[in-house]
């Protein structure tokens, strides 16, 4: 059978002379650090550079060549051991997310995430299915980067069968430092064909849009060396002569329309006799709870959204009230710092995620995305509009852990809102929490109202549902809200029983 | 025997009422909550709230009290638990400088490195010499922090060893959240009496100066309550109201004086193929024991310091040749972030120490307090003279946990400098690496000598030693580094093997 795939197209037995080679390395060096040093200053977006494939000796000695022909101090080589217990605790693409470079940087991975995945699935670590969501997070993570800004660079290079197996007894390998091939090197060169075939599939799956493969032959160090430059010195520049993308968006401004917040019944409420029953209760129920859950090392995620005013503080108390302080973090979520800047918005959040079984609750969080920036126009139209998706899938990727996510919209309405904010005025150290800004806010109650109505919809998942909680009342807020956060870590618990 | 040491004066049996509980309790939560506030608007300084004490029971309520009285959005309780495999490649007190509470934050250490020392110690982990070195970098460690504006507040609970023991079966415990005494606990009780003497040495030792233990009653939990709000409104109050302590410094301008540096012979050179001969064999005896190094987990931290142009990066790129990439990181010192400047100076440098096998190549490093910033008036005369202890401190802390610390001054003079700068000039890719800056820096020489000099006197210690390097011709600096690096890797290998 003649096979003609996307690897085989990589055998052309393409070579560079030694005296080509000798003759244009200077001017790689050259184009190297010009486009190195172009990045830096202008500082616009990072890039990612992705070492794969399974000539380990080749990816080798690329990355130590880039080293030597770039300024190392504005490289970030990234090579993953075994996961340490803190990446355990976490999801999977944590150990990336939080190595990520900031704008101005180069960060190379060195034969991460795709490969890893086909290595896993070889070696059985994973089955179809849980590759086929593996490959997916994959595209998602590398889509999140792309849209954000990030240049995604990807090679894989590639030696035909023959030349693999010399490679692995340490023939046709150029570099100074020694790489000695690993049991999982034996073991790719040994399933050479399987491996060929995994890697055909994900490397199409992974390999669209702005994170293309870029498979180049390796067999010919020096041809291999030259291309690799080249691309990198080319994309680069494109990408550097581009003018920058973001464009302010239009805020949105629509009629009155129904939305799903019209359906939240305001007018609930509880006695007070009866809330401190409900209160007495559902403290000694989530004591019990969040102790399990530690004890068994499940974390938990509770996000808390909804209207200046609506009284998220006071809720998250009410639950802190029977949680041990050693066991939470409460996160406000205020403007960022200029490291959380120089990254993609989910960066901020990733590196806050909590270690097993610990909770995070986030006091306004990532959703801030697709509500203040989108309506203050700080994200333009296509960057909120694909962080639906982004979302969706960093919580996807937090449930899939073992963790539990929960989401909660407090509700109320404008004349309640208005009332606590004359009230908190009168109040000496509550002062502080009201600003102009808050009662300019108030003008656009309208936009709010759409926006958080396409976000409860667009972000309502089978994993990580919305509630939205009538808060009106103070106190039917807070035990709706103990009671559906111990009713679900109730269940998350069975889950982990059965 | 009459005893009547610090924690008797603690056993006077003191109380509050259930009455006059009830009474002041409003008022301490809003004066919790108003200095809280005061702090996180100003964002002076930092607050570190250490909660001591082998009263288990009474620690873990005062903490859960806190944020139940205080706003939890602005509490970052630490609770540690056994140390991660991250933790365990650092340095002991890298967990508690990763954690470090930013200016207009609330940090609270949980039982935690003083407590920690005495357990190490009772438990027979660590013995007299370890302990005496860990109380050492303690006071070091809440110096520096004190020093540089943060609010230390320690408190030790303490109650009789009668009462201990009915705590350990849960009497006399009021908290709504759990707290089961762990085998830690139960030791800590049966040998109370060691555990008193050694804790009483602990405390006179490690409380001195801004770093004051209070040891407060807690045989009653109305009276501790009371008396630890009470404590941490007064210091907080008193805190805030003193005006900010730093004062410019006034730049040194001395006459011409002999330096350590005028001792560098600058006319060593080395010629092309010496050089080139000398270059191969060093990086083959590099590229072997950096492997060997990285193997056995030993890290390693390389410093540059030097005269602008003196050649940092050329003798860097010399070193990182013969290294493996993915086991070096290189980090130039540039401006430091927002996160960074609402931390101590050296936490920038503690998040960035190496894993276990891996090595920090630092291009200008934390002497850059001693250097530019004592220089430029970036710090204050007090700051850039307590540095010299804080650095040693800090160097001895990773050498101590079996890494290699290693300083190189590059030294050219003032004639070799103007010539490279011209020659940078010329190059394209290079230019940006000269601006009006550093010609200003030049008509400084002679003070950027004298504080080279007291730097190097300073800190040249016989864990960490500066290493002067000639650097006027670049191939002996680049020869001499490579070689150093190798005989002190050596050395470090042949004492393991001991």
């Amino acid at each position: 059978m003649l096979r003609f795939g996307m690897f085989e197209v990589a055998e052309l037995g393409r070579t560079t002379s030694k005296e080509e080679y000798k003759e244009y390395e200077e001017a790689f060096r050259v184009g190297l650090l010009t486009v190195q040093y172009d990045l830096r200053e202008t500082a616009g977006f990072p890039v990612i550079l992705v070492i794969g494939g399974a000539d380990r000796a080749g990816c080798h000695e690329i990355l130590n060549l880039l080293h030597d022909w770039m300024d190392p101090r504005y490289l970030e080589a990234n090579v993953f051991e075994t996961p340490t217990s803190e990446e355990l605790e976490r999801p999977h693409f944590w150990r990336y997310w939080r190595t990520l470079p900031a704008a101005g940087r180069i960060g190379i991975y060195y034969r991460e995430w795709t490969l890893r995945a086909i290595a896993d699935r070889l070696l059985g670590r994973i089955d179809e299915t849980e590759l086929d969501q593996r490959l997916r997070h994959i595209s998602t993570f590398e889509k999140a980067l792309t849209d954000d800004g990030t240049l995604l660079l990807k090679i894989w290079l590639h030696v035909p069968k023959s030349e693999a197996k010399k490679r692995l007894m340490g023939k046709g390998v150029s570099s100074r430092v020694a790489c000695k091939p690993t049991k999982q090197d034996r073991l790719l060169v040994k399933h050479y064909d399987d491996v060929h075939d995994i890697a055909e599939r994900v490397l199409r799956r992974t390999g669209s849009g702005e994170a293309l493969w870029n498979v180049i032959e390796s067999t010919d160090f020096r041809y291999r060396n030259v291309t690799v430059a080249q691309w990198i010195i080319r994309s680069l520049t494109k990408r550097l002569a581009e003018p920058p993308k973001k464009a302010p968006a239009p805020p949105v401004s629509q009629q009155n329309a129904t939305t799903v917040l019209d359906q939240v019944d305001l007018s609930k409420a509880l006695s007070k006799p009866g809330y401190e029953a409900k209160l007495q209760k559902g403290w000694r129920r989530l004591a019990k709870l969040s102790h399990k859950l530690h004890r068994k090392g499940i974390s938990s995620v509770f996000v808390f959204e909804g209207w200046d005013a609506a009284g998220k503080g006071g809720v998250i108390r009410r639950l802190t009230a029977a949680m041990d302080a050693g066991h939470y973090r409460v996160l406000p979520i205020a403007a960022p710092t200029d490291e959380e800047l120089a990254h993609h918005y989910l960066w901020r959040f990733w590196r806050n995620l909590p270690r097993a079984g610990h909770t995070a609750i986030f006091d306004r969080s990532w959703y801030g995305r697709v509500l203040v920036e989108r309506l203050e126009g700080f994200a333009s139209e296509n960057e909120w509009k694909r962080a639906y998706a982004e979302i969706n899938d960093f919580e996807e990727q937090i449930v899939q852990q073992g963790s539990v996510v929960l989401k909660f919209w407090l509700h109320v309405d404008a004349d309640e809102q208005l009332r606590r904010f004359k009230a908190r005025e009168k109040v000496p150290f509550k002062k502080y929490k009201i600003t102009p800004d808050d009662y300019r806010n108030r003008e656009r109650w309208n936009d709010y109202e759409i926006a958080a109505d396409e976000m409860i919809q667009r972000t309502s998942t089978e994993f990580a549902r919305w509630e939205l909680i009538a808060a009106n009342d103070k106190r039917w807020a807070r035990i709706q809200v103990l009671e559906t956060v111990c009713d679900e870590l109730e269940k998350r618990l069975e889950k982990s029983r059965r």
